[in-house]
């Protein structure tokens, strides 16, 4: 029997060789940490490849459907830059070209012959982590001893994925275990952030997270037990959404620790453009996934939700800002974001109240035996019900907008502290993360402070100084109540359209 | 300190205080079996109070709201026809006659004063199981140690009703921890079933469907762990509803075993009309529970699912009759209500296909360690998925109707086998009850067998004879999936207008 080094080396061999020797480019020197312009430059896309891979979701949704672009030629332009991005930042595992690509011109076919699309997401290339397996591929999620397994079956969203049309086309990478904010094991290796090669792109969906933000993909589906879309979302300057439980169907989809309920992972989308959440979510949700899955919740997609029904149909509405957790206090470029955003919802006729920290509470304290954790979820609704009194518009708090963690991308290894976002999914709210600045030394300098909330808010300032986190993307989390998709994706485009109106 | 059986007397003695003195009756002769005509004929009521108290939910708050009756007199009348079923079969526990009427009459200032009813359940008396605690009330559920435990606030579910304009005037008796098919407990001892008093009247819901039969109440809430709403009213030929976990927020109901998670109870509707169903979760659902109790589904009312948009809209429905399964065959009256209800499903035009029995799996089988069942979920959902390549409508089957139990209601201290019920509770399903017959001694003859499925089978065919089971109600269970409250509503309907048409 090899030895475990043998089998990952032969496992990464593999994987080396399914890269068509034609789409290897020269790499620019490991010093140079920004490579996200690297794709656009390195000219192995073309002209067309560029601008297609530049566009957003939506956008590329109506093309396909239209037939004015090929699923072929979309496949193929991510396909390219995905290979490009594994050689800048090892974001990939199985990689699986002529699969994909013969996919995509059945796809093609179909809408030639039939004049309609195959389903919602006709023609898209999504990448999967690795744990969603897909039929006679091998699913490792970085264990030498799971080399060589390959699934009889397709993960029931994959299922659902080619039902709608998608084209999955590559997994990626993830950190042993799933339990870590940053992305590593001994078959694949590490995964970088394009935006800062020193940097972590977050974890567990960190190979995802890496891979959208080159525009390698242009949506793809993470999973999250305590952050692990958002936590890559927010590092790596992307839209993600993590769905309450059942939403997105788990069922086929590999773990770590299966059986174990009382910390719940969660399926859902990362991407670049904001229009991929819903255009994922509303795909997903009426493809009835329930049909499928018995553990996913039988909720229609409600259009009077997105609409924001429930929220006096999205005018005048109040968002709460969590500026701290109580525990640990966030680094500047965070604090300018939660600033950034405030003032950009002030100015769009929004309210941002303050949102009094949780208390010194965290996660780990939610979600000890269940009957504690109901009355902890029972606690924090009152606490939210109360906000009725403040907010003048007859209703509670529309949203939470909070930091995703209390720093952007860390360097490799120094990531910790999860608990920004770990609260939230004790408590199986719908929360999303959204772009809002990066890193920038001249206006995120580090002030002096003396005094602290504990010894880990003291450890935590220490690490922080603006030349190490330079460029890094700062993203932040709005968080809704449970089974509130439809409503935090809407609210996420309002708070997205104030910073751009 | 007194002894227990000082206290539980004590106890019983302060219950026998609190019913009006001008409301005691002559007692018929413990030999009397059926007492269903009773309360008509004993002389309390006068000729409106019998009327209201033989009106169904729909017309009860179709008059209410419109004024032509008052929550005064209509609480009046169920009230004195409840402690007329209490001396008949001890169906209830807590009585507070003056605060309901009194809650009545504010009901009936506030339709005169602003000319809008309060709620949608406007001034409907609802009884409650013991279990659902109301502020400033003991609740004992039938401990001794718990006698004096006055409630300082009310379970959600009590508050959602007050919200709606409904009025709360008794609660009902249980079996000590719940667990029980029967009901008896130390304190207020056994309840009976009025159609045949040597028989019970199911368990652990059995106060309210006694009551209920009796119509000391047009409806009342139980609770549901494994059959405790759907056998009672089978054996007291009610409706009943047990709805997916979350669809009725359960916050603040007590129960025995708080925190156990793998086997969850609901709460849901007892009532003696097919239109109390939808009335009570439509109300319950419209007051958005999930604002009040975290672990109430976010799932607003869904009128197309009502209608039956999943399900053809309600055209050429295709229902699977499980006529044992595989274990215990039921009894020849229920096996006579599953034949007339398959004749008069085909006659409204429907289908009604055989559906394998369930290959010998029990329910315990099914709720063992969280991997397990949900492997289980799947595998019955593969199942119920497969139809679809024999019911001819392009759908899988609809619903399922199959016994209740294998019995109708049995003679007090034997009942026994809750696999019937128990099944959907492990897989989560929406099932409703709906009352089909009643034991006829002469067509539900024993007839002779020779082989059984087993030593259970054996014994529960012995069990039997006509005489013992006379006059005691036949109910069936109709079975959707998860979270399909709207749909069985509305194809309980359908199935109880198949009978009527």
């Amino acid at each position: 029997m090899p030895s475990w080094s043998q089998m990952a080396a032969d496992k990464k061999q593999r994987q080396i060789k399914s890269i068509p020797p034609q789409w290897l480019i020269s790499l620019p020197p490991e010093s140079r940490l920004d490579v996200t312009t690297y794709p656009d430059t390195c000219g192995l896309l073309t002209p067309e490849e560029i601008e297609i891979t530049n566009t957003g979701v939506e956008d590329l949704l109506a093309g396909l459907s239209k037939g004015e672009l090929s699923s072929l030629s979309v496949t193929t332009a991510f396909y390219k830059r995905a290979i490009v991005s594994q050689q800048l930042v090892n974001c990939l595992t199985e990689i699986y070209v002529e699969r994909a690509l013969a996919r995509a011109a059945e796809l093609d076919e179909y809408l030639k012959t039939t004049g309609k699309t195959f389903g919602p997401l006709h023609g898209l290339p999504i990448s999967l982590k690795d744990q969603l397996c897909i039929q006679g591929l091998e699913t490792t999620m970085g264990y030498i001893s799971w080399i060589g397994k390959y699934a009889d079956k397709n993960a029931v969203l994959v299922d659902i994925l080619y039902e709608c049309g998608a084209v999955p086309f590559v997994r990626t990478n993830v950190p042993q275990t799933l339990m870590w904010g940053e992305t590593f094991n001994n078959i694949f290796g590490r995964t970088s952030n394009p935006y800062n090669r020193s940097l972590t792109p977050g974890g567990s969906s960190g190979g995802e997270s890496a891979l959208i933000a080159l525009k390698g993909s242009p949506l793809g589906v993470g999973s999250d037990i305590g952050g692990s879309i958002r936590v890559p979302a927010a590092f790596c300057g992307l839209y993600g959404l993590r769905p309450s439980y059942g939403r997105v169907p788990y069922g086929g989809a590999l773990n770590s620790m299966e059986g174990q309920d009382s910390i719940l992972s969660v399926l859902g989308p990362l991407t670049s453009s904001i229009g991929g959440l819903k255009a994922f979510m509303e795909a997903v949700i009426k493809a009835r996934p329930w049909l499928k899955d018995p553990l996913a919740v039988r909720k229609h997609w409600n259009e009077e939700e997105y609409r924001l029904g429930d929220h006096g149909h999205g005018k005048n509405l109040c968002f709460a800002i969590m500026w701290d957790d109580g525990l640990v206090t966030p680094h500047p470029p965070i604090t300018r974001a939660l600033e950034m955003t405030k003032v950009a919802l002030l100015k769009a006729g929004h309210k941002a109240p303050v949102l009094p920290s949780l208390g010194g509470k965290t996660a780990y304290q939610l979600w000890q035996i269940q009957r504690h954790k109901r009355d902890l979820r029972t606690e924090y609704m009152a606490h939210w019900n109360e906000t009725v009194s403040r907010t003048g518009t007859g209703r509670p708090v529309d949203a939470i907008i909070c930091p995703a963690a209390p720093f952007a991308a860390t360097p490799h290894g120094k990531h910790r502290y999860p608990n920004y976002t770990m609260v939230w999914s004790a408590l199986d709210y719908t929360a999303s993360t959204f772009p809002v600045t990066s890193v920038d030394i001249s206006l995120d300098t580090k002030k002096p402070r003396n005094s602290f909330l504990g010894i880990l808010d003291k450890e935590i300032y220490e690490s922080y100084d603006p030349e190490t986190f330079k460029n890094a993307p700062v993203g932040l989390q709005l968080v809704g109540r449970t089974l509130e998709e439809e409503a935090i994706i809407a609210m996420t485009e309002i708070v997205d359209a104030a910073f751009k109106g």
